[in-house]
């Protein structure tokens, strides 16, 4: 899979690392400079190179959004068209401090994105686990115990697309549903974060649903 | 501990039950009829019984409230006065139909609930879990697995109550911090029941943090 990166900070780098990793072709862009896209892409070890936002989209089988909430316009402008585009965001409406989110409860980013970009087909995906986690649940040998992630979108073929690379990176792909669904997927990346940076324990942090019957 | 629950529905029913199993004196209040209450507290086989919310509240070391949202006000006033009583709250500030949260992102019903009673000790605790989960988890054996819950609140002592019916309960009791994190919180419990009701699987559905190093 064509896998771009828009957005190669923490989480956007060491996702497409992971992914190219995984054998998917990736291309990093958008961060601070092209030497750390050039860093990135050296260092992924996998078919992965560096580009502008334009050509990273373009030619993408997905697109991984990871900026940060107040550059979204700035990038989807740089990127150009992505109609039809299956586009991750694991992107939070986070205000310029990162200290909360500034819509919730009637909406969500994951829906605010949608109505920016026409006949998009967004999936709410990576929001709920720290960059800090990543590695070590792609590299965790167990598979019988791999953490779970949730996804969330309205488009079927974007979501297998969501889940595959979801399971690639590690993790359970957990389908919680509708893009709308975000309204409660955003918060809860807030609480992991909160037990991840405000716990105890360091901010390793993933976390697994499970049944208990009685 | 003499445990009060206010609100004596599936949520409550079931707490009050296992909070009585676990050796502690339970009085069941605030169902459709006295009839209701009492066959709860017959069936819980420990020391339980039946009570008006005024008598469970006020001789209660820890209030369960486990009302629908839209009886918070009614409860309360039959209750009486509170101050200083800590009070565990799962209830979420739904809509009349169950469908979505009414409030969140600036504010949460534990903290509206907070501002309610004059010097409460509010604690969000077993708001993150379906009610189809309890016993199963409680009559666990395997105690190296038993899932997190999730508490929060501003009052330390009422929070180590909370802790203390958590880990009773047979979850993993996890700090996530002040009140104000119930922002978070309450729209995690809905993803929680999304999964738990829309989801495969079947709605016995708990959770676990863990950490992945690397």
């Amino acid at each position: 899979m064509r896998v771009s990166i828009l957005g190669s900070g923490l989480m956007g780098g060491k996702l497409g690392t992971i992914f190219a990793r995984a054998g998917h072709e990736v291309v990093f862009s958008y961060a601070r400079s092209t030497d750390k896209l050039k860093k990135l892409a050296g260092e992924a070890k996998g078919k992965a190179r560096a580009g502008t936002p334009r050509e990273a989209a373009q030619e993408a089988d997905a697109i991984l959004l990871a900026v940060h909430w107040s550059r979204i316009e700035d990038v989807l402008n740089q990127a150009g068209d992505l109609s039809g585009k299956v586009i991750l965001t694991c992107c939070l409406p986070m205000d310029a401090g990162n200290t909360k989110l500034i819509i919730g409860t009637t909406t969500s980013g994951a829906e605010e994105l949608a109505e920016k970009v026409p006949r998009s087909r967004v999936v709410a995906a990576f929001q709920t686990v720290p960059s800090e986690v990543l590695f070590g649940v792609f590299e965790s040998k167990d598979k019988e115990t791999r953490p779970s992630l949730v996804y969330c979108g309205d488009d079927k073929s974007g979501k297998a697309v969501a889940a595959e690379l979801i399971r690639d990176a590690g993790f359970d792909p957990v389908d919680a549903g509708p893009l709308r669904i975000a309204r409660y997927t955003e918060p809860f990346a807030l609480l992991v974060a909160q037990l991840a940076y405000e716990g105890e324990g360091g901010p390793e942090l993933a976390y697994r649903f499970e049944r208990f019957g009685r």
